[in-house]
């Protein structure tokens, strides 16, 4: 006696739930098996007109839904183990679930994240998709928030500012870019890149870490403050890509530094554990930079210009209430 | 520089996050530590306007989304072990999120499950509330789904029908009930109560398992489908509350037997298990009813009535699309 939402499941998550722990999706729950691992639990949901757009394709919401996740288990130094879906939808459309689920498929192999179970219920109002990940950590070795220490460096992955460019792209802005630039800042606002090859080595050498998801000014911010410290990033020394140095003059520092959705990893590194670090993150094909160092006291985080003076950072992150 | 989201996870939900995993909630994810116990995982969703109503009290929404998920890990046999919580609201309102986080904290004391971690979002759309709990139980004893086998007791702990005759009370029917009755179902639809005190009795004794959410008639279904089995059910069997046996001339036997919201454990105990089994459940101060056997083949369960006809049942369980 199937009903259509145990169809729907059957038919696009179920060949997806292909690990021993998710029981062909034909049970209430799912089983990791213990390890001698400490796991580490992060959710988060995107929602239709909030952290995607409604035009986006199926394929990158599915992937930018996954993706976050993984962010933040990589920020953590944890292995993915697996995760859980929640979709709420307005209705079983085959022309968007087809190739979500695909897409969502080709993630969890990629990131070795297998899907262990859900939730699929109506709603209706926007598109919803909260997904929980587990990833494992040896006892103990999770890398937390708030062990930022006085004299750390302060080191990001990747680029920053990118997406919330992509974001301005997509709504119109920055129509002065080049197109080739516009479709790179448009692919990182729908298509984070998780930094799982560098999870090990934040693991190995990072004091502290967080991904940055709601801008940079800010999360630094939300590190010090968890760690009871302060810091001083030389704002020239934040690594941009060349389509963000094209769009600043036009975009704005603050801009890029305060955007969201960067989805790249904010740590701090003991200074004689900087090279190791480095090397590490070289091995794994992830640019690293290192852009200031933490100090002591409780003031807000300064960004400083060439000369040193202090930048007025208006809005710091996005936040949503 | 804290942004209004974390202001409203500071304020309302960090009291909450006593236990050490939640890291007071700083941190981007939790974690649970290593033990020799498998983890069971589950997640349900509940939406306004789907699973509970715009004019339900905050803090009936608050046990209801925690409770079903609850209910989830008792028919497995788990022991709680935390939860993730997601929260998708219009507004950070206090009249709203106050009441809403009170019940929460006391529901997380009561049936010790404390909260690890979670997401809040804002939405356009109707409030949205996804909870992950996890359980733990021995290496390899979760109660699983696809282990009901023919000759097996089937079994059904509580009453059936009740909550499913609240919405119907809530929607302006069963108006002949006396307000005792319908008070009484209104808070069997709002409130659920997941049978957690069973769990040990289940994993102990019960072949296969899983709770009635959708409704007995749809749910039973899955269950022997899952095990490759039929079912034959005395429907004077099935236990029925006061309330629901006085609105029974009104509703209709079908409507209680497909309404959903039950968050009653159904399962299969074997026939030398079964005296056992009642009395761990009679220790567990859980009443349970015997309603019917396993059998073998693949035809949908039938209930029969008292001259051992089988009954019609149009729509047997609720599906979300």
């Amino acid at each position: 006696m199937p009903s259509g939402e145990d169809d729907l499941i059957a038919k696009y998550f179920k060949p997806l739930a292909t690990d021993a722990g998710a029981l062909g999706l034909v049970d209430d729950a799912a089983v990791l098996a213990a390890t001698a691992d400490d796991l580490v639990l992060t959710t988060d949901a995107v929602v239709e007109g909030v952290h995607f757009l409604p035009d986006d394709p199926p394929h990158t919401i599915a992937r930018k839904a996954l993706r976050v996740n993984l962010s933040d288990l990589a920020a953590k130094g944890a292995t993915p183990a697996g995760f859980l879906l929640t979709l709420a939808l307005r209705s079983a459309d085959p022309a968007f679930l087809e190739p979500f689920a695909a897409a969502l498929g080709e993630d969890a192999e990629t990131y070795r994240c297998p899907l262990l179970g859900g939730d699929t219920v109506s709603t209706p109002g926007p598109l919803m998709i909260s997904v929980t990940a587990f990833g494992r950590v040896p006892p103990g070795r999770m890398v937390r928030r708030d062990r930022l220490r006085a004299g750390d460096l302060i080191v990001v992955s990747g680029t920053i500012g990118d997406a919330a460019l992509g974001l301005d792209v997509l709504q119109g802005r920055l129509t002065e870019l080049t197109t080739d630039h516009q479709a790179f800042l448009i692919d990182r606002y729908r298509q984070p890149q998780p930094r799982s090859a560098l999870a090990v080595a934040v693991r190995d050498h990072a004091g502290a870490a967080m991904d940055v998801s709601d801008g940079l000014a800010g999360d630094l911010a939300k590190l010090c403050a968890a760690s009871g410290v302060s810091a001083t990033i030389n704002a020239a020394a934040v690594p941009l890509s060349a389509a963000a140095r094209a769009a600043f003059g036009q975009a704005g520092l603050a801009r890029l530094l305060s955007g969201g959705d960067d989805y790249e990893i904010l740590c701090g590194v003991a200074a004689d554990a900087i090279d190791s670090f480095k090397a590490a993150a070289d091995a794994a094909g992830v640019p690293v930079a290192v852009i200031g160092t933490a100090a002591p006291g409780s003031a807000p985080p300064q960004f400083l210009d060439t000369d040193q003076r202090p930048i007025a950072l208006k809005r710091s992150s996005f936040s949503h209430f």
